[in-house]
This record gives C-alpha cells, sequence and structure tokens, in this order.
C-alpha cells in the first residue's frame, strides 16, 4: 500500500489498510448484504487534528460513497460500508489536515484554561470565512456572518458562545479543506458473492448409482427422484461428478483395473468420446432436457445444482483431433498422456498450457462454463484447477463472474498450502481444505484457526469434508458409526460450507480398497452401485437433524466467528461460532474419540462471549434438547459415542430471575 | 508484491519475498559486508519442475548478478547476496518451468523402475537440441553432438549413460530456456550504510559544561580536553546538542524558567540570533575551525562526531525575517509560535510545513545538513523528526545518501509507534525507542523481541538510551548505584547501538526537578555545570569495561540474534547473543531489581545455542573474570546488587576431554 506523494504538502500518512490481500493485488471477499468493517493507520506530524474518509464505490462507477472514519487506538481508524449487490466493490482511505477542528480543540483547551485571547477567534473567523469559500448556498452565507460574528465580538462570552456552536463545527466539517488530502494507492477491491459462499452444505453423489434398479445405470429421471431425500436431509447444494461422455480408449475397469472389461462404464472424469466432449450428456443419464429439468427441481427444493468441470479429456475427446496443438506430441507422434513417473494415465490427456494457441484454448475451455451456466448451473466444482496454469484460473473466473456473478466456483486441489491459497486469491469462491486428515484437538484447533482468525479468511472459503470419492479417511475406516458422527458434526458446526459424498456417507461405507489405501472398495467412480437408501442404521436422520440446526442457527452459517476453547480432555474438543449480532451463541463440545466416553471439564472465556459471571446461564443441547444449567468458567462434560459424540448446545446468555418480574422494574 | 501477466504461458507463481517493507513502497536496511538472504515463495501448476534466480544489481547499474536459488520446505526459496558497498541495490526474483530438469527427474525415476522407454529419448534429445540452440560456441556444438546420440543410441545401457550425464545437466542449465519465465514485480531495494549503522556507542554531552574552571563556558578546545576520557570509556560516537548561537527574545533560564536572568545562556534547541542560525557555532564553543580541530582530533581517537539538528527557530533567527513566508503568521501580525494548549513555548517558532514556498524551504533545510558534512560531520541527531512533515524526510534523506552514503541519522521521536516506524522506514538510520520505560522482564523481552525478531527489524534500528537530557528515568531517580549499572548493562548487552547522557549518568545524578518529573535538577539545557569527572563513585571504568567487552565480542555488535531464556524468577532476566558465524554466544543475566539479591535458574535451549547437552560447558563471565562449569538446561545464578547486578557469560561451548587428547586421534 502507498500513499501518492506528488505534494509535499500531504502530511497525512495513511498505512496499513485492511482488508488487502498481497498488496492490492487481489480482491478481498464478501457476500450480499455483508458490512465490510475497513481499517488503516492513518497519522500526521505534529499535534494537528486530522479528518479521514472511506471511499467506496461499485467498480466502474464514477459515484462513489464517503464514510466518516472513526479512530480506535494506535493511530488505528476505521470506517464500514455495506455490498448489498454481487459484483466488484473498490475502496480507498483519504486523509487531510484538519486545521478548523485542531483550532476548535485547542481553543476548547484554551477555554478551560481561561487563555483565549482575541487572536485565537481571528484565527478562527480565517478558517471559517475559508470554509464559507467552499460552501454552498445558504451555508456560505451563514459561514460568512459567523467569520463576521468572530472578528467583531466584543465580549468573551459571547466569542465563546459562537465559536463553539455545534452548528458552526457541522458546517466547517461538510465542506473540508482537503487541498493537501493524502489518498491511499492502488485502489482495493472487494468481491461479493452469493450468500451461498459462505453458508452452503452439500451432497455428492453419483448419477450413474441413481437407479432403483440393481444394475440398472441412473438417469437424471432417477437423480430427479433422489432430490427429496437429499432435501429432506437440509442439504443446499447438489454436486454431480462429471455427466459426460466416457472416453473408450484405456477405460478403466473396475476397482481402477487398467484393462475394462465388456460393459464396465469407466470413470466420468476421463471425459469425451466420439459423442462429445465437456459440452456433451452422457447418453445413458438421458438428455440436455432431462438434465435441465433435473436442475429446475433441484432448485424447486431450495438447491443448487454444482457441475464437476475436469480439465482433462479421454483419447477420443473430439478436442483431440480438432485442436491437436493443445495436447503435448511425442516425438513418436503419440500425445502425451498424464503421468507421475513411473505411474502412467493412459486414459487421461492433460491441456498443454504452454501451447501457441492458449488463448484460443483459454476461450474455448471458457465456453464450457458458459455453456452449462445457459443449462441452469451456478456452481462449478473445479477438479484439480493447480494442474493447470495459475494465470488461466484468474482470467477465466473474472471473465465468468463479470458476467454472472453469481456463480461460484470451488477449487478442488488437494495440494501444497501455498498453492490452494493462491487459487483462492485467484478468484476461487470455496476450497477444500485438509480437513479430512485433521482428527487430534490440537491439529484440528491450529488449522481451523488458522483458516478462521488469521488475513487467510480475507480470501480462502473453506469447504469441509469428511469424505470424497477419492478419500475415505482412516479415521473414518476404523471408527465405526461415531467415527462417521464424529467426522459430520465438526465439518458441519465448524465449516459454515461443508459437504459428504453420499450414500456412502450415510451408509458408514468404509471398505477401502485395499489396507492403507484411502480408496474406496468397488468405488462408483468406476461402477454403478446400489445403495439401500431405507436401511434403519442409515445416519440420514442425524444428518437431518445438523442440518436443520445449521438452517435455524446464523452462528453456523459463518466462519469468521469460531473459537476454540480450553478442554482438560485431549479427546475433547470445544468451540464456539456465533452470529454477526452476537444474538445466536452455539457452543460445540465434542468427543473425538469413537470408541470410548470421554469427560472433563471445558472452559468457557465468559467475558468475551459476554455471558455474565455472577449468574447461572442455560445450555440447551439442540440435537438431544436436553438443557443444562451452567455457572461459572469451568463446565462438566461427558460424551459417550454409543449414545451421542457432540452436543451443540445454544447458550442462552441470561437465565429469568425476580428482577425481570414487572413488580420489579 | 505482483507478477507480470505479459502472457498466459508464465506459469510459475512468485510471492512473499522477503526482505520487503510495505510492499517494496521502503527499502530494507543492512550494513556493507552484509550477506542478505532472500526468501520468496516460488511455485507452479502441476509436477513440472522450476529454477529460480535472484537478481541483483547497485541500484542504477544495468549489471545483474544472476545467483541461483535453492528449495528449502513448504514452496519456499531462498539465496543470497553481498552488498559489499555503500548505497542503495535492488533485487527481483525470476522464476520458470523448466522442462529438461523436470525431464531427467522423471527419467531417473523411469530408469529406476526400469520402464525407460526409446520415446522418453527422444523428447530428451529435443530439450537438449533446444538449448543448443541457446548455447554458445563450444557449449552448442557438445549439446548438439549429445541430442544426436540420444537420438540414435542403440541399447539402453547408451542411452542411460548419456542422458544422466552431469555434464549434460550442467550444461544444458547454464542455458535455461527463460521465455516464459515470471519474473517478480516491484523490483525491491536495499539500503547499505555503514557497519555504524549496526554497531554503535554513542556519549552525549554538553559542551557548554565542558570547561575544567567552574563556571566558566566550554569551548570546543575544551571539549576536545574531553575527548580522551570519552574514548578511553569505548565510546565510538561523540553527540553533541546544537552548537549554533541560541535566541535572546524569551530566552528560558534556569530550571525552564520562563525568564531569563541576565548572564542565563538559554536552551541550545532554541537556536538563532542575529549572529546566525543553524549553520553559524555559537561564539562561546569556538570557531568553525575550532569545531573541525575537535571532529578530527575524535576521529583521531576513532570516534564519530553527531550533530544535533533541531528544525526549529528562535525569534530572533534570521530566517524569521529572511523566509518569514516558512512560519504561520497570525491575524495580529505576530508568529505563530509552537503550543501545546494551554502550554505555551514563546522561545520557539516551528517551520510551517504547508508553505507556499515549501519547495524553497526544504532545498534550504537540506543545505543545513550538507554544510555540516562539509565540516566532517557523518551523523546526525535529528531532534523531533515528528513534528516535521514526513514526506520532507523521505525526500532529504534519500537526497543526501546519495551523494553521501556514509551519512546516518538517528531520529529522536519518542512518540507514539505507527509514527517511530515510520520515520524509520522513511529513511532514518536509527531510532530511539521506549527502552528507558521498559523495566520489568515482561515488558523488556516482549519489546525487545518485536524489535529483534519481528519485521520491523527490517526497517528500525534501535538505539537504546537509559537517559538522555529530557529522561531521567524514574528508575535512575530510585535505583541508587545499581540502577544505574542495570540500566547500562541491559541497554549495552540488548542493543547493538546505545548511548547515555554523561558526565550525569557516569556520576549517577539522579536529583529530578520535582518529585514525578523526569527533568533533571539544574539541568545542562538551560545552564552551564561543572562535573567532577574523577570522583572515586564515577561508573566511568565500570563503563569502560563493558563497552571493551561489546568492542571484542561481535555478538554485541547486532541486534537480530537477541533471544531471551526463561528464568524462574521474575527479577532475572536472562538472553543471549550471538556473532554470525556463530562462533561468539554471550548469554546475559540481569537482577532487575537494584535493592535486593536475586537467584533463581536461567534455562538455555542448548539445542538452538548448539551445545551438547550430555558434557559440560564454560561460561566465563567477561567482567568479574570468574568461570563457571554448567551442564544441562538449568543452571544457577545469584546476583547482589551490592557485588554485580549482571553477568556478561562467554559461553565455550564445548570443553576439553580425554577424547581431544591426540592418542584418541
Amino acid at each position: 500500500m502507498t500513499t501518492k506523494r506528488s505534494d509535499g504538502r500531504r502530511r497525512v500518512i495513511i498505512e496499513g489498510i485492511t482488508p488487502q490481500v498481497d498488496c492490492g493485488l487481489f480482491p478481498a471477499k464478501r457476500t450480499a448484504g455483508d458490512e465490510v468493517r475497513v481499517e488503516a493507520d492513518i497519522f500526521t506530524d505534529g499535534h494537528d487534528a486530522i479528518t479521514a474518509s472511506l471511499l467506496a464505490h461499485r467498480e466502474g462507477s464514477d459515484e462513489w460513497t464517503e464514510i466518516p472514519m472513526h479512530p480506535l487506538v494506535n493511530d488505528r481508524w476505521e470506517a464500514s460500508f455495506r455490498v448489498a449487490e454481487l459484483g466488484r466493490y473498490g475502496y480507498k482511505v483519504q486523509g487531510w489536515v484538519d486545521h478548523f477542528e485542531t483550532w476548535r480543540r485547542d481553543l476548547l483547551k484554551r477555554i478551560k484554561a481561561e487563555s483565549d485571547a482575541s487572536v485565537d477567534y481571528l484565527i478562527g473567523a480565517e478558517l471559517v470565512a475559508e470554509a464559507a469559500t467552499r460552501a454552498l448556498g445558504g451555508d456560505a452565507v451563514w459561514l460568512r456572518e459567523r467569520a463576521a460574528v468572530l472578528r467583531s465580538a466584543k465580549t468573551a462570552s459571547e466569542l465563546r458562545i459562537h465559536a463553539t456552536d455545534p452548528m458552526l463545527h457541522e458546517l466547517v466539517l461538510r465542506y473540508p479543506d482537503k487541498r493537501f488530502a493524502t489518498e491511499s494507492n492502488p485502489e482495493l477491491t472487494i468481491v461479493v458473492e452469493p450468500v451461498r459462499a459462505r453458508f452452503s452444505s452439500w451432497y455428492e453423489f453419483f448419477p450413474r448409482s441413481s437407479s432403483e434398479k440393481p444394475g440398472a445405470h441412473g438417469t437424471f429421471a432417477d437423480c430427479e427422484k433422489r432430490l427429496p431425500y437429499i432435501a429432506e436431509m437440509g442439504f443446499n447444494v447438489v454436486y454431480l461428478p462429471p455427466i459426460h461422455p466416457i472416453g473408450r480408449t484405456f477405460r478403466k475397469g473396475r476397482n481402477n483395473n487398467p484393462e475394462a472389461q465388456p460393459g464396465d462404464c469407466g470413470s466420468p472424469w476421463a471425459i469425451g468420446a466420439k459423442e462429445g466432449g465437456h459440452k456433451e450428456i452422457l447418453s445413458d443419464l438421458g438428455t440436455v432436457e432431462d438434465f435441465k429439468r433435473f436442475v429446475a427441481k433441484a432448485g424447486d427444493l431450495g438447491m443448487s445444482v454444482a457441475l464437476d468441470i475436469a480439465f482433462q479429456v479421454a483419447p477420443d475427446h473430439p478436442y483431440v483431433k480438432v485442436h491437436e496443438t493443445w495436447f503435448k506430441k511425442r516425438p513418436d507422434g503419440t500425445i502425451q498422456y498424464a503421468e507421475n513417473p513411473p505411474k502412467k494415465y493412459q486414459d487421461i490427456y492433460p491441456f498443454n498450457f504452454e501451447t501457441e494457441d492458449w488463448e484460443g484454448m483459454w476461450v474455448e475451455l471458457k465456453s464450457v462454463f458458459v455453456y452449462w451456466i445457459g443449462m441452469g448451473v451456478t456452481i462449478f466444482r473445479v477438479d484439480n484447477p493447480h494442474t493447470k496454469a495459475f494465470p488461466f484460473w484468474e482470467w477465466v473466473i473474472a471473465e465468468i463472474k463479470r458476467d454472472h456473478p453469481e456463480v461460484l466456483f470451488l477449487a478442488e486441489a488437494f495440494t501444497r498450502p501455498k498453492i490452494m491459497y493462491r487459487l483462492a486469491k485467484l478468484g476461487f469462491s470455496q476450497s477444500y481444505t485438509y480437513f479430512p486428515w485433521r482428527n487430534g484437538k490440537h491439529e484440528i484447533t491450529t488449522y481451523l484457526t488458522e483458516l478462521a482468525q488469521t488475513p487467510v479468511r480475507e480470501f480462502f472459503r473453506a469447504n469441509q469434508w469428511p469424505n470424497t470419492p477419492d478419500i475415505l479417511t482412516e479415521f473414518l475406516q476404523m471408527g465405526g458409526r461415531p467415527g462417521f458422527v464424529i467426522r459430520l458434526l465438526l465439518a458441519a458446526t465448524m465449516g459454515a460450507n461443508y459437504g459428504i459424498y453420499g450414500p456412502p456417507f450415510e451408509l458408514q461405507e468404509n471398505r477401502p480398497v485395499k489396507h492403507g489405501s484411502e480408496e474406496y472398495l468397488n468405488s462408483e467412480k468406476y461402477e454403478i452401485r446400489h445403495w439401500d437408501l431405507a436401511r434403519p442404521d442409515s445416519l440420514r436422520e442425524f444428518i437431518a437433524q445438523v442440518n436443520g440446526v445449521r438452517n435455524e442457527n446464523q452462528a453456523l452459517q459463518n466462519d469468521w466467528s469460531l473459537k476454540f476453547h480450553s478442554t482438560d480432555n485431549d479427546q475433547l474438543i470445544c468451540y464456539s461460532k456465533e452470529s454477526d449480532d452476537r444474538s445466536n451463541l452455539l457452543v460445540m463440545a465434542v468427543n473425538l474419540d469413537p470408541h470410548h466416553s470421554q469427560s472433563g471439564f471445558i472452559t468457557l472465556p465468559l467475558d468475551e462471549l459476554e455471558i455474565p459471571q455472577d449468574r447461572s446461564f442455560e445450555a440447551e443441547d439442540l440435537l438431544s434438547g436436553e438443557r443444562y444449567l451452567w455457572q461459572g468458567l469451568r463446565n462438566y462434560v461427558e460424551l459417550n459415542p454409543s449414545i451421542r459424540s457432540g452436543h451443540i448446545l445454544k447458550i442462552h446468555r441470561r437465565m429469568r430471575v425476580e428482577t425481570d418480574f414487572e413488580y420489579f422494574l
């Protein structure tokens, strides 16, 4: 952040503006309706008073809103502006030495010390006369007259009354002398996205397995029938793996067998066949019309459909012939397949982002998004964005969002931390995280605190998944039913955005393809599965209950309020979340051990949570309905995983007491 | 920090370069001969190998030095360059996808898995042939031939030998393909200053009190006689309050009396009288020639002379008439004196940095520095820089250092933290600190850690003063002789730059003008004092001993190695410092209580300090000469302030043992 120095008389310094991502290179993220709190260090030399404004506008508009900033402590100032609409807002900070305010402040001190002299009023008269030259209409007349009074009034009391008149203060404030104002530079940016970018509950399933008839290939019509089941569980995003024609060359068989057997349906991520590519629908699933009907039905149930965008092709994708320069050719004339030596993925060709025709390729890839937006899709889960050139993402997301600011992008980049963060900075609305592998109290606390309480939160929005089709964690493999309950509770109450891959999740599918692997046995990635959704041991009702709590409690609809609280048992984790207005406060306590009862004391920072220390307060378990009467910092918790693994406690900060009765009022 | 995106094929990302001050708006600071360690996050999409370089040059020169960067962990890379000369260096980071290295790395994996195929060698041949087109002379010929061999060799073993030849690797590395290299932007800057900017021992005294004859006004000739006394104490900077004619209008009397009595000599900071202003010498002190002789004599004794620059004027300063527009005129025609209502400082007129003629004023103020540089002065202690416009300091320091990179500036800004840091960013080489008021273990540890171990250290160089003519702290007032010893020990061993105001310091002058004040009684600011330097209770020998330790131990000549270690007694503070090469390690233990013996265990992080845990090591007290045999993390310390208040322990990491004898070797 820099300040212009076009004139040596610009004496105000503006530093350290927040929010600010990488020196303003990237926008900070907010959702529609948010108050954006801007802070900055603002000061000047010497003892003069300063005034500062926050200036905000819709990007591209000349209409700026000016909001007065207020000093906090240690030369830090703040002001807020509301971002009501989707899209981009710009903001900057102005500060200037305020000679009128300096005069007024000093005059008040002089009057108090009875050392005010006539020259002090003459100085004021000059400042008021100057303000009059900047003022309009009646204000100018009023100020000129007041200047005259300050020059001519005879008695000290008269002078004091006119000089300290609040009306004078207000009118001069209205016409500040900004000749030597400092303005921050560069302009900073906020990207405003739909609320669903901040609060979303995802349910992923394979359309291929949606038929009620065992063995039959599911269709969009079957998927439609599945929607009420998902909606009843309280989800608001339905996410489908790729729905395009699947390559036949080097098609993968069941359990990732390099040789497919006749009838094997292959991996949906091996996109493209002679029927078409990324803008085509696998005929087994149905038609474009079927898909649109599915999207509309989901919408009727309050759910958005998220589509998987995987920018890679099967060898028989039409691109391979039409745009052969987009792929790396080897000296033997073959096309370079994906590999991580010595492993080979011959069913997949990656795009070559160093192609001479990179601009043509970018435009075509963008058109894939645009095509599905035309079909009603507003959310894209992007497969492995970290294996495509970063400049492409920055460009394509900005391009799409310029015309469709409602569209969201989820980055599926399970890779190194700096890369995950960079993708978020480039524009992805949400990102997968390391949550699947954070199981212990310390590692959960450290990681989630980094995401929720450091400047990372300005650009990186976590989406917490206990499982995915690629990730059946060891914890789920070994934790039994409580393992699934624990991971769901953690994901759904720590993450305002979370998701599960079902039905394997609710049916607690936990068999890996082999010991030490995180791949599912008989994964739907390579075959059709039939799921008995009505199984009595399904977690569907528990999930519905948890999502119900999420939907009804604003505390769980943001990540920034997440705070961890100490417990005296390392198997017990405790944390709280609050709504922005602090009216909705939830405290979660979870037993991280899927096998044993754990108990201990949790310590809540009552002052910070605005709970009176000297009174009882009520902790109402929103899952069991039980109500606990708690008092003081330390309270006891005991959780038996065979009964329940966690509490979601709604805190009623204050219990009624006798003084609340009307005859006490 | 941004990266250029002129081409979508620039796939490497460069982020988070350090050192970097405020997004590159200000230079980082180093001293001549330093190795500048540069780090950056560098990565690309996918699995390709990358290569990165640090590019450095003298600012303004086209000759760039390219230094290969090395990966650390977590996508962080590093490289260093040496700044041998005074002045400014620029640096930037380049990174590019290295297709040859990717091929080579993957080939080695393939060979290991015995899956290398002839097409792999053909790909290599292409890459080598491309390198040949970039190569020069014999290298080009060699590479062309090698490409041919990789195309034509018949056996696998032949191919493997030629492909993995280290010579091939080295030659291709020499001619990298930087077509799509990413380059960091903007260029970052280092300001290189003399070593004295990092390591200096200041002694301030009033020339007016330097006469051996009580009551007589000291002269530069007297000051000259004082120099050996100062040099023997081991100081290397002699700092004089202003030496200019002192105003007569509103001259201050003794003890800051608003009415001067006849014969009162006034405050040296009330600069200017009819005889002249900032480029004139008070005639009582002598002539320009006398001053030059004084400076030369100091130089002969290894000491620099630091002059006080106070940009303010007494009412009778010639500027007031010649440049009346540089001062604020009040409506009654009088000039605005300094004030902080209701306090008035009528003996001082501040410059008006909003004057129309600000450019003319800047040029004249700059010429004050230039004048004294001409007299041999290379260090300026700038009085209250925070009451002059910040843009002026940025300009004037850059201007002076362009022609005189050897010149140092010390900012005397005892003000709010952000302002102190800003002044340092703008170019001040050193800064006064809050050290005088940090007396407890926690507050010392927190503050000094902020200065030594956070990014603040890139731009802010502390200069630690236990006292100044304006600051006789309550600790010194109440701590007796041990109070002075403690504060000297702390300043001189925590701060590579430190200073004292003498003779009051060594003579332990501790009487304030009144209870609750930090002003000295009968302050030299307003009168001549006579000091008995030979008093037997003087701390001069102790100071000489401490400065001797500083001069002989590189550990005390830097601030960046300062680390605090835990003690089990809050009155005992323990910290260590090391030389850059780690060969010189000192551990300090100080009793912060001036009145009582304190004892306890200190815990040293032996691993971090590279002291073997399983052996004894020697702690040699450089003040007392005592030697302690220590072992393990915890060792006992007892300090009686009537004997000594602190240890400066030189650690001999390893004691000789029997296996060091030659017959064991």
